[in-house]
């Protein structure tokens, strides 16, 4: 049992911190201030995700290793994030739509870890779910105003639900780390998390004038661990830089 | 003086060391099957005068630091390629017209290298003049075939000639490190070979039927390792992954 927490707590963790390192790239270049400022804060919410989520996740695995060590001394083929936050940020609005997806999943998922029958899961929940509230509104927000805006800026969105809706899949595939975890009222049913997605994609990509791909093709093996995309070690060698060339810097 | 001579051969080692590493950039990218391995080619003979230079610095130096010591543990600030070729690849017509730059510059200071009192400088570069008279012969045709080509390579190669021009003083500024060296007759005068360069890129540049920028404006502070470009850093990252996660890794 508290393996196949080590593992889920590790997807949390890496999602949270892969996706938050993403999003950090913008910082300083992203297109207006306002959307600077507001993307390294979320960028920032992530990484505290990623803290608690690691934090406990080390604490599980009683080795010894902190999240600090979890995050910048593990190679590529450790992490358990999903392919989707591991992909490019492309332009803004790639960057917009990746942040979407996630966030119409990521907030039904932590309002299902709030009801976990472990009180250190549902705790740290508890304490995400706020925040995670808030990205969607303004994710949701700005593929609408995108999708719906020039035709440039609506062949953009379009051509980015395009290109990350093959990600999506792997989101919502219950394995056998999940299925223990479910079984003993941990974590949701991810599977059942799929029907009030695709409510809540289908009414904003409606009113963002998009459309949905007609395909069910999903990738998968980022959560597994078996199958990473190329990106994720390019994504390492910048992030972990300091802690592999400088071993126990700290400040 | 061999204080003087180790810098020294670290600005040729670290010169061909991050070129060659640019280049290697291309290697399954490039635009046809035959300049993918021609420039992946070039990558490997670049990689090879780096060997042949560190390990004459680590020797130079006597402190037990080897070419792959040099090459793989130091961070930016003890780089000291000039800014040129750190630059990004851009384009595969920057990436020839960076090369062409660099051709220029390096077969003339290879042939005044063979000239060197010091037997061991004159030795390596004799070897490798050959190998780098065959780049020039390269990348000066590319550039002629593209910049009198298409009008659209012609602006690329137009664009790229612009982009890198104020890298290419810093080739032949003499500083109190390469005075010294010119006094004992280990390197050749450096300001002496803008004559030939500047002919040399007349006539390619008119061939090619390109405009030189009418600036002399040069970036400078590579070659001292005073101040190099951001760029060098994120190369680093990706160059010195595998020695700075698994220290001592051999195969």
């Amino acid at each position: 049992m508290s393996e196949a927490l080590f593992e889920y707590l590790l997807r949390l963790g890496d999602n949270s911190l892969i996706l938050g390192h993403r999003l950090s790239e913008w910082c300083g270049k992203a297109p207006i201030l306002e959307e600077d400022i507001a993307i390294s804060n979320v960028a920032l919410d992530f990484i505290g995700q990623t803290q608690l989520w690691l934090g406990l996740a080390g604490e599980i695995e009683g080795a010894g290793r902190s999240a600090d060590d979890l995050a910048m001394l593990r190679d590529a083929w450790d992490f358990r994030n999903i392919l989707l936050v591991e992909q490019p940020n492309g332009n803004f609005g790639d960057t917009l739509m990746r942040q979407y997806l996630f966030d119409a999943w990521h907030v039904l998922l932590l309002q299902g870890l709030v009801e976990s029958s472990n009180d250190r899961i549902s705790a740290i929940a508890q304490k995400i779910v706020k925040e995670v509230q808030y990205h969607i509104e303004r994710s949701r927000d700005l593929v609408i105003r995108l999708g719906d805006g020039t035709p440039e800026s609506h062949d953009k969105m379009q051509s980015a639900l395009d290109r990350f809706w093959p990600y999506v899949g792997e989101m919502f595939i219950v394995d056998t780390v999940e299925q223990h975890l479910i079984d003993d009222g941990i974590i949701p049913d991810t599977s059942a998390l799929r029907g009030a997605f695709d409510a809540e994609i289908a009414a904003t990509f409606d009113a963002a004038t998009l459309t949905l791909p007609n395909s069910s093709f999903a990738h998968q093996g980022g959560k597994s661990g078996t199958r990473h995309s190329e990106h994720l070690g390019h994504l390492l060698t910048q992030m972990q830089w300091l802690q592999r060339a400088y071993p126990g810097a700290t400040w």
